[in-house]
This record gives structure tokens, C-alpha cells and sequence, in this order.
């Protein structure tokens, strides 16, 4: 079931989801960002084999998204952290929180959210805006090819 | 390989997970965003088999992202279309587009950019921020229960 790589695809949203591999993996991207680095927490947190784990670590690894290090306290372990590719996942993640959040419901109780540490809010519904602050829904974006860009190659911003 | 559900969980990003099913499922999405209704011209964007096709498109009917409408133009064919629901995953996609721009190469001309539609320019980088309009990093949020959000019941935001 495993579909063709689209790793050369035009679109980045297909070129994201190649390199993710695993919606799975984004919950190793999720630990690791709230400061988890060791094998030992990620298995506790999320209950799977060691097998599988390992294989998604490293798969994490060779992507660029994770790399490993001596641990921080001297002893033999290695750590897995967040590279900058990685840490820039931040984005996804916070948009996957906010649609399940607003649709996809959970034993009332338990419900998690994400807040600002220093004040303990829920941060601002992300909002798409155009170059010049517009808010923008689904129907006024489009993707385009860069070289059909108006004006220059104004190619830093995505 | 297919994991537990995670469909109760406190985590609204694993509930987000846990509904999409598979990552490949959010190309349908991008696609049906773009305009397409029909099995037809999924099936010649995405390169799969009907098979396969069929079930996803059935399994995001499941989850109510999309719903089944008789088509526009009164033939006998079966249109799929965004639900409320399926169209406010256009942030998780803005955010996954802006990822594979910025960390995952492409062919050099074939590459494409989300602009919007009036001035043709990319739209800009999503940002989170606090409910006082701090910019801020991962690592100055943090997921709360939500009983222990700081002063009221204030549980509108994700």
C-alpha cells in the first residue's frame, strides 16, 4: 500500500508528506519539541514496540529531522534531537492541534490544548494571510509554478 | 503497522492523525480544495488505482470531510465535496506546503508556491501567536488540560 515516492513532486505539500513518511512520526516531532530526547520517554509516551520506534527514529534521522548526540548528562545513552528542519514543524503541528480541537472530539476531561507558557492561553487560531495582510480562505489561494510569479523572483516566502 | 487508535486521545493532534487515516488522504483534500469534484480528475491528479481511490474517498466521506451530492451539472455521476469540516484543513495544508518549500528540494522549475489568487504573490509565512499577539516559538508553548487553562472557561481556541 505503500504509494510512489513523491519526493520529486512539484506540489510541497506531497513533498512534505514524503519526507514525513509516517503521519505517525509527527507525534515523535510533537514529543521532541515539548523537550523529550531519549528512547526510554519516547516509547513510555507513546506505546509501541521498540522495534517500530527505532525504526521511525531513524528513518527521523535520515530525513534530517532528528540527529543524535551524547546525552546531555554524561552517560552512555544517545539523545535524539530536533534539528532546525525539524523545529520547524512547529507550524503543522500547531495546525493539527487547532482542526482537532475544533473537530475531532475527546472524553471531555482529558481535552488538551496548546496555551502560551507565560500566561497560559490558548494561542491565536492560525490565519492565512497575502503578502499584504489580507486574510485569505481556500478559495482565494492557488498554487503556481515560481517561474509564473508576478513581478521579480521573489522565491523566499512559502 | 497500523497503530492503535488514537481517536480518544487527550492530544488534539493525535485525534487529528487518527481521522486523516493516512497522510496520502490530505492530496485528496488539497485537491478537492483546488476545485475538484469529480472520481475522474482525482484519479488523473493523484496516479492511483481505483481501488485504492475508492476507499479513501470513501473513508474521508466516513469522517465527514467530504460528503457525496448529485453532480453540477445533472449528470448521472456523483460529485465529491468539502464539508465545513474537510475545508478547515486548509491551515494543516498552508503549513505542510510551507514546510516542503523551505526543507524539502524539488526540481529546479517544476517547483510550486501558494499565492493568493488577486496578486499573485506568496502568501505569508503562518505564525503563532499568543491571544495578546506574541510571536512565539515551540518552546514557549506548552499543552494544558483544558480544566487547567489560566482564569476562565475560555475553551473557543485551539
Amino acid at each position: 500500500m505503500r504509494r510512489k515516492s513523491l519526493s520529486g513532486a512539484a506540489c510541497p505539500i506531497a513533498r512534505t508528506l514524503d519526507v514525513i513518511g509516517d503521519w505517525w512520526s509527527l507525534l515523535i516531532v510533537r514529543d521532541a519539541l515539548r523537550g523529550m530526547r531519549r528512547f526510554s520517554e519516547f516509547e513510555k509516551s507513546l506505546g509501541v514496540s521498540k522495534n517500530i520506534l527505532t525504526r521511525r527514529l531513524h528513518a527521523l534521522v535520515r530525513q534530517g529531522i532528528l540527529e543524535t548526540a551524547p546525552a546531555a548528562d554524561g552517560s552512555a545513552y544517545r539523545e535524539y534531537r530536533l534539528t532546525a528542519k525539524g523545529r520547524s514543524l512547529f507550524q503543522v503541528l500547531v495546525a493539527l492541534g487547532q482542526w482537532g480541537h475544533e473537530n475531532a472530539a475527546a472524553p471531555a476531561g482529558s481535552r488538551m490544548i496548546m496555551v502560551d507558557r507565560e500566561h497560559r492561553r490558548p494561542v491565536r487560531k492560525l490565519e492565512v494571510r497575502a503578502s499584504d495582510g489580507r486574510l485569505l480562505g481556500p478559495g482565494e489561494t492557488m498554487m503556481v509554478r515560481i517561474g509564473e510569479l508576478a513581478g521579480a523572483s521573489n522565491t523566499n516566502q512559502g
